[in-house]
């Protein structure tokens, strides 16, 4: 089965590199937060965040960066805390054809939300 | 601020349609796959995701078939499985000023893969 | 085969009525934190949590309360929030031949910790 | 505060090992379940699993193995598949006082079922 002739030749390029990244960023974000995660856990969970995020299609790169300052702020007395959305830095790269598109999610304080956003597509 | 002016002014209203639908879809399964259900407790999942998901931006509404005859094929001797990508079957619809959206998954066999793409859009 | 028997001989009624309450607090906990929530889906989400985890092994009933006044304090600008281990007040009742036990999550503010331990066991 | 006399006087360090490790295995399972993996990434996945567990209270070690052949049978036409329960093969090591537990999870093909029990304690 040709899967983008069946699936996806109502959309174009474009649209499909900002389908497949904000596909995985809902993802990461509904998989991983709640994680128990500290200081000397961090570096180990960014990487397969990345890694297993990667996987998806059209995923060219993930940059995941899990905010020290928000960890720290949220620590409890059993020296970690769990995943959240304020902690998550992240740019997805997607490449469909030519197109190249950065999905982003930031914590944006004046809208106490992390944001989902399109940063960059050429 | 003027989320959208900031952050969307860079993407059509389509691709926005788009953007939010396929979040709240990876956002969808990611969330859930794991929960444990059967044939009594389906109802009450299928509801809490639907009401759940209908809340992040531009959803507009949210229909979730959780599969029985997947769910079945899948039951343990304890009486219950956990949701897997298989069982889903979900549209979720999104608007973006005069533009809509249908974003589908459902399980195709020849794939043996949960597709997620768009369904239909205006 | 006869569960109990081969993998259960080794501890007690009472231990075995912890284990699985454990069990259950611990896959609540870690399925459901992210799920986006607000006023509206809060029944909803406490429905699909009670029936979902009342499926498991040696689980006689579950009471969820999503707690209204952190949802409130964690609430963004788009009208709702992800579920975090602090707003949860959660009991789980196991049974386990005639020994019944309570699990309790509740958040400590002195510990800044949702804290699970056993309320209660007879 | 003494978190133990307050709250965990009520049972013994037997039982509290017990505790402990079931909570850290019912979050393994639905933290992680439905993550994105392969073979390339299964061992960071691992690696991520253990580390985050291990911050939980009185946990010793934990140990994953991502089982390859379960992982195999499910792979799809795009070269990954989700994490499910059938795929894990985890222990968890307690220490409580001078009580040491092993919280075991292993997939049982008769019951079509993963299984937890208290594997060894002494």
């Amino acid at each position: 089965m040709d899967v983008d002739e069946k699936y996806f030749s109502n959309i174009t390029s474009r649209e499909r590199a900002i389908f497949e990244g904000a596909i995985s960023m809902g993802a990461l974000f509904h998989q991983f937060v709640g994680t128990p995660v500290n200081k000397s856990s961090k570096k180990s969970l960014e990487t397969s965040m990345e890694e297993s995020l990667k996987l998806q299609p059209a995923i060219e790169d993930v940059d995941v960066k899990i905010r020290f300052d928000k960890l720290e702020e949220s620590m409890s007395d059993f020296d970690y805390t769990s995943l959240t959305g304020d902690m998550l830095d992240v740019k997805i790269y997607t490449k469909v054809k030519d197109v190249q598109a950065t999905i982003r999610i930031e914590f944006i304080e004046e809208l106490n939300y992390p944001l989902m956003y399109v940063e960059d597509i050429n």
